[in-house]
């Protein structure tokens, strides 16, 4: 009901275009328009056209982008590839002068490097891997839509162009071919908003897919990867998007857009008609609503609300302080001021026990800090944790 | 002992020099080091070099930049300067090519537009607007040091140059001098690592000064001004700084790094040697490794710990879901599933009554959530708030 | 007659408008259409509105580039501005990465920078030493048209722009005001196209006004500002305008175009409306029209016609063959390859002479080769020079 | 002599170093040095290394533009390529933005847009064509150098990148590896430079081959190549090169230089060594020196000494003027000058008639100003052709 709401709400928004570049693209019915939400315990929630399949394009990138840094580590990826925004246009060359270095893995010629990565003998074998990993993150078996893929390849001089450079910049060990191929068929794997959706929510989570209950990649790969989504993700529009939105995002020319709310849940909507930029008219704003309605812009400031419950006992010894409940970090602050009172009340020689040993949960900023504390009020208190 | 700590672990690395183009920063001591922490309850923990005054430089941006939302509305602001990071270095000229708007508000051409908008008769009245600004986010008079200031007119060419520019676009609307002086004057501005970090506790905690209690600016310029800092606050190092620390900041070439943990705590750190961006080596890092060691990157997942109490109490009607403490949006969730079980399970014209009066606090998804999962659920269920 | 009917076929041309960027510009009659053309008695053929006087702009680029290097020498002048084509349009910035260095002399920020070479303690000094220059090259006393300066430097922040770049660079020793004036001044020159015909007459022969008769500049700054002019002097349509006219010239936005043809003539054009380049579309489709009825392409090639005549006299001992009238570089080869002949008939023993005295004219190339060739020949030749 | 002087002269400079790129041109003996200049007649003189073979590199470029220009025409070239100099160094990628048309036919990716417009069913077709042109303009049959050609097919990912660029804006129509070979191929030709100054002179004397006789290019393709080698043959060195030099040039990396002075010679000189715009440092030094101490800059003003003799005889109807010899623009002025003078001494009625039939040469400028002046004297002179 509030995802079909939102989704009225922008259905008259019609401007913009499909991708026109290849015919794929440009016959895709431009009313189409979806939206899929992914929460913590895996429940998805869907609106309109959500058994539309469309291919992935652009969106893949993310995924191959953690597939490489979970192989090959993050010095090796960002050895290969900058973390830099280009601020030029989603069909720039973006590379670094001199040393040929793409900008970052969400423009195509850092997307191709990242690609070219992937271990593989041949297109077959790396793109299985690919599309392994995109499954995963799904948590169903993809496919790639063979006709998107000759189109893609039969048109795709310009990103041939790039792997070419990069190539001769030494950024891709293989075969230019065989990285150009791969990279065309990664694009060209069907998706619903339900997958992308699944796909953003296991980002959402540290990597642990939310459906599935499968840990799909390491805690900081998921966040390495939202990163590179929050200042690059939406091409020249990133840093409006990050003002506007405030959640880690990446568009494909599909019309789809996917985006993150960390620990929150997993978004994604679609509709073909593109703006300027190359991003979806309509999916960017449905998103820009939910976060907007859901308070989930990432820089918005929220009242930290994990303040321990505290208890306090005499005993021969001096006092003895319960916390129980969540230790946030403003909540760690309030404790230590009740702590000092404390302190300034007991008899010279008394001791003050706390005892945190019946925390749920601790915030790790929370815990380092109350000890640092401690530290300098010992030896009047004793931590037990 | 903590922060201590840090700057010991830090205070090795003399990589670097301070910034040479104007004598008063070329003959700073390079050996100073101080850091500074604000907590949500105004607490201020400092190390190091802590007494030590420098100019605030390119870190008053986003002061000014909060002080012309205020005032101005962010339409108007983001009608003349951008929002996209440049991908270019500190010192480029950075202007939309046709239009002739600057990038952002973090370059400098950007941070001149940015000032054109803060209204005033002449220099004094507009550096007075923005002192009193900056004053208020860290808590006490700030002053001009007059002897930086006229070096930096002496010497400021290329910033003119960019005003005139700007002027040439129609971008500035008042006299090309006084803009440019008000600026020189602003980037002149006397602070230390304490003010430093005053200020970012203010953006931090929503506008509102944890020190003096003031609200200096409403929460949403505070959100915007901290976007804008995540994705163009550190130069052409911003993708990356958003990669390692996952903080918003802002460096200046005086050595000085602000940083942002949203609702957590305002940072700032002070050490002249700069970097080949122009951010300051030491400063970076100690920000780098506190945001690391205190897990306080925006994108890291942290599991939503705000679940509520449940109590169910049968009643003639129907059951009786009393809801207490905290409800976030992952807590929500749970809840929900809870609620369908007993539906499930309550005899048909039984109604469940859910007491959401006694919740402290809600995330503003969640209560969306529930409200749109009972709408489904009606009419056996009725929700108080 | 022969303007006349040039004229008559350029002008049912009517596209493009006048430059609109000052009142005074935008005000000009766009149906005005001009043509002079002086030759090397300095005879002026004139036809169309010869009389309307406009100002000068971009066309006293080269001639005060004329007077930097006739003051500062070549080194000097371009140690601070290079020769390059930018390839960017008229408006750009153009200054070479790193060393601010402007492109060339001809865009403005070369322009500007060379007009900071020119010694004088003031605005006013400066000014009057570049007008003199501009007078001297004109052959009449030239005035500044005080509206269209007042207009230009309101508007003329952009250009402002530019000179503080330049100072901040270091390429402007003196008070960056006065010399922006002085540009400003420079290009508020009132002409006639009969005054710009004769200024390109000036340098295609060799810097000597040939309507006066004075030497005005060294026949090496004459080259030199002519080269630039090849290379640069027509914007981003430079090349092509080599490729299609194959002389150098200079644009300016009121309309008109001067362009030298060395040794051979000036000619100059006026009509104000420019096309996107910033060229006028008249002015420069006349001259083109001249170029290619004359013959006048420096690429073209032409028959050298330049042969001398040969007398062969006999004597007691041996052949002495007479040069007269002229000796040109293809003619020294075919004189060569008849007294080789002759050298292949005289008995051994006698020595052919070879009067050179009574040459009328020798290209320089001619008669270094000859001198080459008969060093080989000897001691059988003996030349007489 | 004159040349081998001019070698000595230049030896001693040994600066920059043989092109790096393919082993065989980084193998190749960075001492040798040679000279040839090849006159109107066809006479070849030759000095140093004139022996040694070499391959033509980016000096076949002026041949196929020819190749292009006279198969295809002007228009139908310069749509695909443009004629500007792009200010950037000889690796840039420099398309037009939105277009992708290259700058120039001189830099790599308008030279392979070039080589795409030679008709041919496969590479081998197209490179037979190439290379048959090239030898008509070297007057004998040249051959590629397989092992080179081999090496720049392997590392050739730079120039592949370029043609996938063009691809994909449209301008290559065929299969881009065929192209991408046949530029490798014509690249990996080999000349000395004896070929080069033959090809040079080639373009020189219009397109007539002046050792062969044949022609091989109409005169209107030879101006237009050499137009373009003016702007744009030297790399981002081409504006400097034409203000010092004055000459059409091309240079390869290989090390050789071959520059054109029209109606005069052609030149070629090669020497292995590389400056950093990618230019043979003492081959660029030697024609430089050539060009100074024959006084063949294009710019050079020199008097123009095509002056008619002139007879005047009386007769009973008037005076007949008898002109003789030659008439350029310079002497057509001096003898109208005259006969202004005669037409105020003759009496009323009496007819002038001017007797231009034994006219050995004159220059169409010349002519087309008698006629026009003619025709205002009429009907008192009567022209007789």
């Amino acid at each position: 009901m509030l995802l079909e709401a939102a989704l009225d709400d922008i259905r008259p928004r019609t401007s913009g275009a499909p991708a026109g570049y290849i015919p794929e693209l440009a016959d895709a019915d431009p009313d189409r328009l979806a939206l899929a939400v992914v929460g913590p315990r895996g429940r998805v929630i869907t609106a309109g056209d959500d058994h539309v399949e469309f291919t992935i394009q652009s969106m893949s990138k993310p995924f191959v982008l953690a597939l490489a840094l979970q192989t090959m580590g993050r010095d090796s990826v960002f050895g290969r590839v900058g973390a830099e925004p280009s601020g030029e246009p989603f069909n720039a060359i973006s590379l670094e002068p001199g040393t040929g270095r793409p900008a970052n893995p969400m423009v195509n010629a850092g997307a191709i490097a990242t690609t070219a990565l992937i271990a593989g003998e041949d297109i077959d074998q790396r793109t299985a891997r690919v599309i392994e990993m995109m499954s995963a993150f799904a948590g169903r078996s993809l496919w790639v839509d063979e006709a998107v893929y000759r189109s893609k390849s039969a048109t795709g001089d310009r990103n041939r162009a790039l792997a070419h450079l990069l190539k001769s910049y030494g950024h891709i060990a293989g075969r230019v071919d065989d990285v150009v191929e791969s990279y065309f068929r990664q694009c060209s794997v069907l998706v619903t908003v339900r997958d992308l959706a699944v796909m953003a929510a296991t980002l959402a989570f540290g990597g642990r897919n939310p459906v599935t209950g499968d840990r799909v990649v390491d805690e900081r790969v998921a966040r390495d990867v939202t990163s590179i989504m929050a200042s690059c993700g939406m091409y020249d529009f990133s840093g409006e998007w990050l003002l506007r939105v405030g959640l880690p995002a990446k568009s494909g020319v599909s019309g789809g857009v996917l985006a993150v709310a960390p620990s929150q849940f997993g978004v994604a909507a679609f509709s073909p008609r593109l703006d300027e930029h190359g991003n979806s008219v309509r999916a960017s704003a449905v998103v820009e609503m939910l976060s907007e309605r859901f308070g989930m812009h990432l820089l918005e400031p929220h009242e930290s609300i994990a303040e321990p419950g505290v208890v306090i006992e005499a005993s021969p010894g001096g006092p003895i302080v319960r916390l129980s409940g969540e230790l946030g970090f403003a909540g760690a602050e309030r404790a230590l001021s009740l702590l000092k009172e404390i302190a300034a009340s007991v008899p010279d020689g008394a001791e003050v026990v706390v005892d945190a040993t019946a925390l749920a949960r601790t915030h790790p900023a929370a815990i380092t800090v109350m000890r640092d504390e401690f530290a300098q009020l010992a030896p009047r208190f004793r931590l037990l944790e």
